[in-house]
């Protein structure tokens, strides 16, 4: 639910990492995961993802599959190798999408999204929408364009399309889109710099820097589309640009209605009103920090969100992405 | 133990965050604190660290203190308010100092480190010397001066007076200092710049930037001094600092041997050889990380470097530091 009073920004973390920790909340954390069933393939202890029993239910019985109430766990048992595993993974969820009681697969978007083992071996690929049914981790790539002058800062900001089915109408970093299997983050980024922002390839190979990752743990909401609930893990590969007066970000597709230049107050206040997608509201956090808008002085809980933006997973994540191991 | 063979990054990370985490390992943290004792005070069933059972030992029957078997506690028992707290904690800590068998305590510094409990609330101050003997989160500032041609970057990297009591000889960051009880990070950053590297405190008030914090939870191993085994979470304050060319640190007091202008893959090379202090190898690989250095596709462990440089503690920490709640 939002909250109508203004949010702090430990609010905004608690609106996108909000999968209990072990180490603060013992006691929620055992709760949240007596419900859930770990997802594994045969012959592999590794945990992948936390599944809700709604879904867990729908695969029981399935032949690739085995449910097992007792240790609570999920296992695609069919599969030699990752070629394999990913087409029975996907014959599962083309069932589901066709069976049609999954409203988040309605948002189907043939796209692929890695699913890594130990030591960053690529153990199955899954259909980008299908991924929160799983709670595998899902990684993208988030680009803050900005202007600098003396000290002041001014931020080029997107507001999504009113028609989108996840957080319509909601404000954006400049440039942010999913990381397919196989993708590197670079190419990634120029890729959605053209299609979201009208930004040369050039000028993003050239200025775009690599400044860090920001990961959280979400629990979808209603404002996610499809089910409540469903378990959403993310890495998000994060680049700062610096941009020259003369070059505006422009929409190039459906998904952006306009880009606003917005100075950091106005950026503060935007995400006092909740008005930022809730993960687009960390990156901008993660910003301050790093460029000391946010400092020790200012924020009474500096080393918590610090912290926060970069979760460690209960699950292996990708090594070198864009390399098979 | 060192490793004779050269260090990749994730190394650096093993070397220093070496206390287990639960969301990848339980079996092996839950081993941990199966050995340890829980350090509380009266009616509060806040953790604030964790204590060897051949300290907790030590405090077995002392009028201030239960060690209780069964739960794994230490409870500080008397004491109203953070004043009356102090002054029991440090009744007891210089009892130890004087028998003499902590050699840790040999390193007594007369300078008191915060203990925070709930929402910040300052609950006593302890002798620094003596905070690893109870786990509690000590905190610091660290700084890197560096400058920057082109995209290229030299860094100030100073090298520890072979006489220190720890890490004797190793390479640094440019200025790093604890932070004591009631010290503002910015303020404690202008001292240490001043005694460390002969920084003027205008420069440091004027172009210093917080750019985040590193977080890692260290078992102390010989190289540290004292009894090895002590657990010392540690929070660092980090700032960068771009030198124009004609400003030179220089040692001002005997911690520093001398101070050298390194190239990016010096310094790169001197991390490999395990020649940085081990909290200080994080700072720099932050430091690579916020800047582009390293990057997805050049470091295999870009994800779990990222995280775990940000490591969320089992123990409430500081709020607002300097700010009494």
């Amino acid at each position: 639910m939002e909250k109508t009073s203004e949010k702090s920004n430990i609010d905004l973390l608690n609106d996108c990492d909000n999968f209990p920790y072990y180490e603060t909340d013992p006691g929620l954390y055992d709760a949240a995961l007596d419900r859930l069933y770990t997802l594994q393939v045969a012959d592999d202890d590794t945990i992948l993802g936390f599944v809700l029993p709604v879904v867990a239910e729908v695969l029981r019985g399935l032949p690739a599959w085995t449910l097992s109430d007792d240790d609570r766990s999920l296992v695609l048992t069919q599969g030699e190798d990752e070629r394999e595993r990913t087409a029975f993974v996907a014959a599962t969820t083309l069932a589901m999408r066709q069976t049609g009681h999954f409203q988040v697969l309605a948002g189907w978007r043939d796209e692929l999204y890695p699913v890594y083992g130990r030591d960053g071996a690529l153990l199955f690929k899954i259909e980008r929408a299908a991924s929160p049914l799983f709670g595998v981790v899902s990684y993208g790539v988030h680009m803050t364009a900005y202007q600098k002058v003396a000290d002041e800062y001014k931020f080029w900001i997107p507001r999504r399309a009113q028609t989108k089915q996840t957080y319509g109408g909601m404000l954006d970093n400049t440039v942010a889109g999913g990381l397919a299997a196989g993708e590197r983050p670079a190419d990634a980024l120029v890729r959605e710099a053209e299609e979201e922002a009208s930004l040369p390839a050039d000028l993003i190979r050239e200025k775009a820097r690599a400044v860090g990752n920001v990961s959280y743990f979400l629990v979808r909401d209603e404002r996610a589309g499809g089910e409540t609930g469903l378990l959403q893990p993310e890495s998000q590969y994060v680049y700062d640009l610096e941009l020259p007066e003369d070059v505006v970000p422009k929409p190039n597709d459906n998904e952006v209605e306009s880009f606003k230049l917005m100075t950091t107050e106005e950026v503060q206040t935007a995400l006092r009103k909740g008005e930022f997608k809730p993960n687009c509201a960390l990156v901008m956090l993660d910003f301050f920090v790093r460029h000391g808008i946010l400092t020790p002085e200012n924020e009474p809980d500096y080393l918590d969100i610090v912290s926060r933006l970069h979760r460690r997973f209960e699950f292996p994540t990708v090594r070198l992405p864009g390399v098979s191991l």
